[in-house]
């Protein structure tokens, strides 16, 4: 389908032009919208022709950077080649890419890590300032100018409405016959205006299956002829298929003791092996019509709604391998009836999360034997991704795991540690613990009975003693809420970072 | 009134007994629901015959413990009297009592510490166990068997609703003519059956005046003739009121700045001093026909209402000073038509703090450079009381302020440090710091900025400079997002474990 196909709103054809002129809109020190969702719906051309316009301006000694908010991560030829290009300022509030990942740890970009159910409302309440700029890739434009959302939804209802000026970047290769997959609420408010949000189960249909914008505001509209990132997933890991089997039976075992409900609830799964590892475990489990309520739509769950184990799946973003997006376009009638894309704001609103009783798995760095969750930092002080939406779900769901391999670099690090370098989740939003070890269900326990449970159940055997030991010998003195030798809490780590492995010494 | 006044139904007559009697009903291991919030609406001679019961066990050589959930801090002859008499085994979710705290932390009690709105939700699914008995303070029992609530509801609703037997402590003190002043919301359901929750402002009214129990689990009814305990407000000190002249100034330039709507928001409150200052503020700011939405109805807000500058107040609790507790009685048909008292699930709930919009104040031990917040915990493994409800707020509502004075124990420790000993609310989760010193805002900052600013604004001048060269060394060198010294980062911590104080030796 050609662009003029795809842009049936016949006013935006005089403002078509290149990605290179459309840049030339953005100035420096703009603060600009962009979609993009876990590698879906990004825009393509204008990173780079932004990219571009930063070196030619820094190369004439002219400064040039701009602030990046989008839904969460985007791609190489998003978040990577403006990063690159030394043309990212402020980055929020989610990032995956590892050339912007080593600017904002070497303290040139300035990363802001949010709630991803945050981020909507804080840019619409003034917190975050104005936006002058937003570009939103779209699959189409409606003869009424309405606008057909691509691959992800993120913030764009938000940047759209907020934004000073619009810029579209309409993708004439992604599949226009997502037409109608979107649901787009417009029924949110500024307080004290807010209302319910009329939802009661994860497949309601609560809005539109279009994007609104104001044409006066669309300044430019850019072709794009190119997919998604592709989304590569290794085979799970022996390691991934325990700790599936582990969630698997646990969750069998709660239903068959009357805490979980027999039709089962919702399902959220974070990003990553790990995840598609349990949801294939979800495949031939004894659990039926499934629904999906979670951020990303991953091959996983694609699988289980294709074998119709999943009745119906709701989220912000599709976010698939090659392999899996090929059956995604062909059999594009069966999933539309069976997924529905909405604004992050709702994929992962507190309201929804704790109304619908979502069962919420999130991977993370680390843990420590309280329970508390690092998700976002190496050693304390480098980020990783972010925080992402892992606790819009911890804290509100009905049930809520955390699951990691127990050690990482081949053993170097263990990823159960005396006190975690950094928190994210804290011991009063952690419920449920799984590594390839074992599972550790700490509802109902005190610190010193989780510790306890996690050494026994989650750390790996040769860091087990270990852990034993330092949690003994805190017991020994002090105070006995919390046990900890303060001196030796974050040694682990300071031996890591000096020494390249948790091992002690020989 | 007598106690056969205030039990006007009859089927109740035959169960009243003495609080030595019902306490022959709790055997050693029981899982117990007592009512109590804020030191009000508690049981008070229950937990003494439990008390006493715990003693004469002991002295014959049995094991005597019971394991008891309220719905926050009750008072000395509740929690004081039980731990001191060694009959607390598991403790949740708030402590403020002395002798419980003590115990706490030499080990003895296991206490949980969980957010206040997540208490009943989870009791309800099953994850704390099976209830076996609840004791409940109430003012009455109508003609219907239906109960008038006390001065708190906490999560009463709930351990009605759970429990198998209920043990009922009739209030013949405390004032019958609180009647009608409380909403007890029925809505709610396990997932997947749960509703919008139909609140769209502070002072709706969504539920009934009175508590529901099934007549045929009531296997006691107990006298109790004495009111709360007193609640003792010192007057608040200079920097309480530095601390909330910051506040006011800040909220009167979001709302000029068009970032607060004019009609304000509702506002909530902490317990202690500092809150109270806080409303004290608010007294003569600018605001009118201000809301409350809170858990603790505290002086400071009966002065908002009485004075009329807030118009209605929600909260789960009344917890006041003896002067005020008096003019409260004498006042109550005005106070009624401005004052709802609802389940905690409610007054903290996401759901409705997230969109009504809630102005969040809460207080908090410690913050580090990066606005991370310690509610809990001194020197890591101390309990101090709990989170309480600060999480529901700050995570949830549209504004969130954490407020200390900058050093305690007389200069000796700082309560801006550079890594906090122990994490309950994240970085995600911070807005706002407040001290004497100043406020720092943080929102729309990298955490680089926020140290910078929490520095320059909060930090205390003794400790300023240690923190200033905390953080200059921390950026010389290592991963540059949120730079640390792993070795120095409890540091302050150690040295006060150590010496007495933060301060480093001359």
């Amino acid at each position: 389908m050609t662009l003029a196909e795809r842009v049936r709103y016949a006013d935006f054809h005089p403002r078509i032009m290149s990605a290179d002129a459309a840049a030339a809109l953005i100035p420096h020190g703009t603060n600009v919208g962009m979609s993009g969702f876990t590698g879906a719906g990004y825009p393509k051309a204008l990173p780079q022709a932004i990219a571009a316009r930063a070196r030619a301006e820094h190369a004439a000694g002219k400064p040039y950077k701009i602030n990046v908010w989008t839904g969460a991560s985007t791609a190489p030829e998003a978040d990577g080649v403006m990063a690159e290009a030394d043309a990212l300022g402020q980055r929020l509030p989610f990032n995956t890419d590892p050339i912007a990942r080593r600017k904002i740890n070497e303290g040139q970009i300035d990363f802001i890590d949010m709630h991803l159910s945050h981020v909507a409302q804080h840019a619409w309440f003034g917190f975050l300032g104005p936006m002058q700029v937003a570009v939103v890739e779209v699959l189409g434009v409606t003869a009424d100018g309405l606008l057909i959302p691509s691959t992800s939804v993120g913030n764009n209802k938000t940047w759209l409405e907020i934004a000073d000026h619009v810029i579209l970047e309409v993708n004439t290769q992604l599949p226009a016959r997502m037409e109608g997959m979107h649901d787009i609420y417009y029924g949110t408010a500024i307080p004290p205006r807010r209302v319910p949000i009329a939802m009661t189960h994860a497949d309601d249909r609560i809005g539109e299956p279009y994007l609104r914008v104001d044409p006066s505001k669309v300044v430019a509209v850019v072709e794009t002829h190119r997919g998604d990132r592709d989304n590569v997933f290794a085979a799970p890991d022996a390691n991934s298929h325990l700790i599936a089997a582990s969630i698997i039976d646990f969750l069998a075992h709660e239903m068959k003791m009357g805490r979980l409900p027999k039709e089962m609830l919702p399902v959220q799964s974070g990003v990553g092996n790990v995840a598609n590892a349990v949801l294939a475990g979800l495949m031939t489990g004894p659990f039926e019509n499934l629904l999906g309520f979670t951020e990303v739509l991953q091959d996983g769950m694609l699988d289980l709604l294709r074998a119709g184990k999943m009745s119906k799946a709701s989220a912000t973003a599709i976010s698939l391998s090659r392999a899996a997006f090929e059956d995604f376009e062909k059999n594009i009638d069966f999933y539309r009836e069976r997924i529905l894309l909405r604004p992050q704001e709702i994929s992962n609103h507190p309201e929804l999360v704790r109304r619908l009783g979502i069962i919420a798995m999130n991977s993370m760095i680390e843990a420590d034997i309280y329970g508390n969750i690092n998700s976002t930092h190496i050693m304390g002080s480098a980020m990783m991704n972010g925080i992402g939406g892992s606790g819009d779900f911890a804290r509100n769901g009905y049930l809520s795991f955390f699951v990691t391999p127990s050690v990482a670099k081949n053993g170097a690090i263990s990823c159960i540690v005396p006190m975690v370098s950094h928190v994210d989740h804290t011991e009063h939003d952690t419920q449920i613990i799984v590594t390839e070890q074992g599972l550790a269900d700490l509802r109902g326990l005190s610190p010193r009975q989780r510790a306890q449970v996690i050494i026994d159940r989650c750390a790996h055997p040769d860091y087990r003693p270990l852990l034993q030991d330092y949690f003994d010998r805190a017991r020994a003195q002090g105070a006995q809420h919390t046990p900890h030798l303060l001196g030796e809490a974050l040694g682990w780590h300071q031996r890591c970072l000096a020494t390249g492995t948790m091992r002690p010494a020989a």
